[in-house]
């Protein structure tokens, strides 16, 4: 008997994946990341110089801020702009895109200049801060490359790739690979992994608000989720051929 | 002795305008809508029921927020949720789409339903304002559709169409329809004209930072302007076949 | 048969207008400007030095801000300060005050010094913005005299006078000059007219809620306030004497 | 040998004044209370019902809000609405006022009303605090008439008057009565004391930036702080005339 | 050969831990919790009734807010209240303790009441979150025995306890339970473990700004960290006996 | 017949009062200071340097801020970081607590160096600000001896002691010393005296919302609150000892 899910995928397929790089005139790196309905615009900002607390130190820095639009999602949400205040849940993705992408980069080699990737979720449909991180990367090595470009490099800065997936359980212990939002909002624990190239873990976020989970399941989760990660570096390199 | 724009155009020529409906998959009514390189992306948002100080009266409400991503301009500006304020000319251009396109509506045809248009400029190069208009208006057909699908109107809500365009004198003094960011900066007058597809006037806004203008001067621009909606209206009208 | 308005006025009529010069002690320039009930108090603040984004320009700037006391409506409103957030209607209008004085400015004449012109609406009954323009022209000269006798100018700084009215139809299609709160609620349209004393428009900002008008509409009332915007001149330059 | 002060009073005297009644059309009271040169202008505003925290008791409630104009003094501050937040001293009087009126108030006679008594200070030269205490009571005392034309009252909700004043040691130890702000600024000791007419305290506020005070030197101060209000309160009696 | 941390642990260690039960007269649950220097103090609020997107489902609610006193941490940082908004890490760790807590939550046995956890760090030496979670946990049952008093329960609302620890790499790659402030500045890779009493996992948070973490290291870090979960998980109990 | 208070005290009696030293290890001085069951946290940091409006005039500064955690009081309150802004009484008290502490400072002394006091009231029960101002006092000692010992100070900075204590009058007239929550809610006239260690007043703040006092009721609060400030300098005394 074959499980199908939702959207008729397999356990563990990832949705359709687009990186459309250059999706923006002005800035120095741009991608606009699609996994499946998931649409998340990435814009790298190149400035020379590094905020005060760096300055001087001959190292670089590399930042993020995400954000949704209010009609991103199903029904619309205010903006946070409006709110006057920044909600957590948006501090705590802008963060999470940062440590990621600094993760691999060299800094000394970066030179005293800074790259921020703004990620705006035109649409969401779960899975937004992977895909932000994942189309992110693509950005930087556009970014990297204009510097590059004007020999403002003192080598180079990239160290690894790195691309982020979702892993989780459905409600039968069914381990499924890159949540849609259905899925996500049914799942009793939900595992974000966030790998370089090379293989190794950057960020390993499990959370069980649901059912804790055992170490059993975090092995069967993050082999779902480094096989996915794999197949998403395969897709950031064929975008930057 | 022919005259050529810094793109190109003749005076009396719009920028490339394309209006692509649907953009988005969650949203009662959406358009992309671009003029050269400014691309504004409006989401319609449909919900039942009005403001509190509404409530009660049978009538409809239309209204609109502009915002610009943070990377939209040439040098990236910071994200006005972060600054924990919306700034002055992002209050100025909603309010104004929201009075342009209620100047169309017939409250009562709409009965106690609301409709936000969400117009967030993904990349700017002048005109993000007229931009925004043009295709909030075909996002709100769009929206108002929805609504009769769902027999939720009293009658027509539409009573004209509305689209914008921006005009104004170069140094020489010659008049330019459409300006993107380069001519704008350099005007001298720059007048903003929204028009219903009847060829009425809804808003005119004429600014002199620099030189003030004539009677004779604005009719000018106003001629030119009234071309250039009357041109908009048909590629409205065109998008919503 | 003759028309008669709710305050007796013809149509062409504007209401008592009283500009007091030195209304204050402490500011380099200062007018309490009536027109009607409406009243404004009007402060110029001289300070050597231009924001940070001008420093080194040899360029002088001018600069506004417009509030309205709680209770100058008939009904009390929250304070914008407790609220914690400056509305969009008192942005547009602070911006538009500025605007409106920097177009008879010469930066250059100015010299490196900032006058920044604070409009607090003391009570409001129509028409607060183009009284707040009329009348902070006057605190404005007054602000140039004491940078005059500082010897602080490079030259004239003001290259005209710019005075402001307001003119809309009412229900029944008549133009009305100057409207007070009662006929500005009922009109249609509403224009607001800023001109030099030489005639010329700076700002010509008109918006239909209501009904769009057309083009031979707006001729009727850029005609009516030309005329109104003249005898604003005349007072102010009477009050200057 | 006689003393005489910066303004040549003597140093029990009163600056000169002046309570102008009704300066305001819409307010249900106003005053333009003038200390000197110090200026605040009070608007009563008289809403049915209470605060939630207050529904249902059958008790009236009173309140104020006090604000500087941002030229109010020698050098321009910057809005409190612009800065996005209220600062510690507008709180602080605003608090003082308020406790001050609240203390003649029969709630229970009020009935369930709310009058709130905004205090805007257009010309600021020391005494503000106490300049809008002294008015405010007056102008409370018109918007208590208002709710009487009206049937609104239950009783005499004004079991007495309130006026107040300021008192403090100039450097050579003499004790001033009404502190202009020159004086102020060189006080070492500075007493604000709010009184019945019945010349009781509702509130003594004595500071010692400078030199603690003894027993003795407070005496000294509070009597000339009671002859102070005593004269302040013939004064509101007069223009309650 | 004896490995020695910078405080004399060996690595697999908790620093001394004391969690003294009601340390606050009036909070429904209350608990000062220290690991070394790390001091949190955590009261526990209940209240009747849930958030407004709740009532009426008959389930309850269990929240949190971390905040460090200013002078916590080794240098003074400025107070979020100040600045006016909350900073993003403070979102972060007060989402994760709310999540934390509501694993081991059965809202339905809860009943429509509601229980805040206010976690401020007193003191900070790394750990505060870990240190929070524990003792926040201790404080939930005191609050949950208090509405059981009141025979405001539907019936055993706690599934299991819950206890945190950190764990993470120094530089030599030795794996280090449980680290201080300076451990924590110096380690490359950091996990936070969020465990049950019954040994299952709610959150996994590891994080590489330095040198990202192979599998084989992950399960090193998840070994010690669930050893030092058991042993805060007996001290709990010690507590609360 | 024995008057006896609601926790047993005579009426000039002061709570059990504790002030712990070096309660934290990070601060360069620390107060935990007890008035029964008022338990407030005080901080004081040290840094090189004073705010820019001073800088280069050779003085000092010392500033304080005062909060109360959300549980401290019987019901929990919204935390002031929550909600963006500071309230009122927050604002007042902090402000009080720092002009008491600068009135015993020598700013030549004490040389360009700051010292913040943090005041964070863990639990309340009346008297905080009191409490607080008697902590603050110790903690400042200790983080003056702590500029001595860098040789930072330029003579002896601390021209006397501070503390600060409550009175007021019950319902039945008697004159009650040091109130806690429950009298003070009853009293209706509050007094808070802080006085140097020398017996003279720095602050006397008297306050009626309820009945207005007679200058010979204000006498009898006087002579009780410079008795309990005597008391409370010994004590500050004995813990500095």
């Amino acid at each position: 008997m074959t499980f199908t899910r939702i959207d008729g995928r397999t356990p563990d397929q990832l949705r359709q994946v687009r990186i459309t790089r250059n999706w923006l005139d002005h800035a120095e790196g741009s991608v606009l990341v699609e996994f499946g309905k998931t649409r998340v615009l990435v814009a790298a900002s190149v400035t020379t110089g590094v905020p005060r607390w760096r300055t001087g130190s001959g190292l670089g820095w590399v930042t993020a801020e995400y954000e949704m639009l209010p009609r991103a999602t199903h029904t619309r949400s205010d903006r946070e702009s409006r709110r006057g205040k920044v909600g957590g849940r948006t501090h705590e993705i802008s963060r999470l895109i940062g440590r990621s992408l600094r993760a691999v980069i060299d800094y000394r080699a970066l030179g005293e200049n800074t790259i921020v990737l703004d990620c705006d979720v035109l649409q969401a449909d779960g899975g937004t801060r992977t895909a932000a991180i994942t189309g992110a990367y693509v950005a930087l090595v556009d970014a990297v490359e204009h510097l590059r470009g004007l020999g403002a490099l003192k080598g180079e800065p990239l160290k690894d790739s790195v691309a982020a997936v979702s892993v989780g359980f459905d409600k039968a212990g069914t381990a499924l690979l890159d949540l849609c939002y259905e899925e996500d909002s049914a799942a009793g624990t939900d595992l974000n992994v966030v790998m370089t190239g090379s293989g190794r873990f950057i960020e390993v976020q499990g959370t069980a608000e649901g059912a804790p989970f055992s170490r059993d399941e975090l092995g069967v989760l993050l082999d779902l989720g480094t096989a996915g990660c794999a197949e998403l570096t395969a897709k950031q390199l064929e975008a930057l051929r």
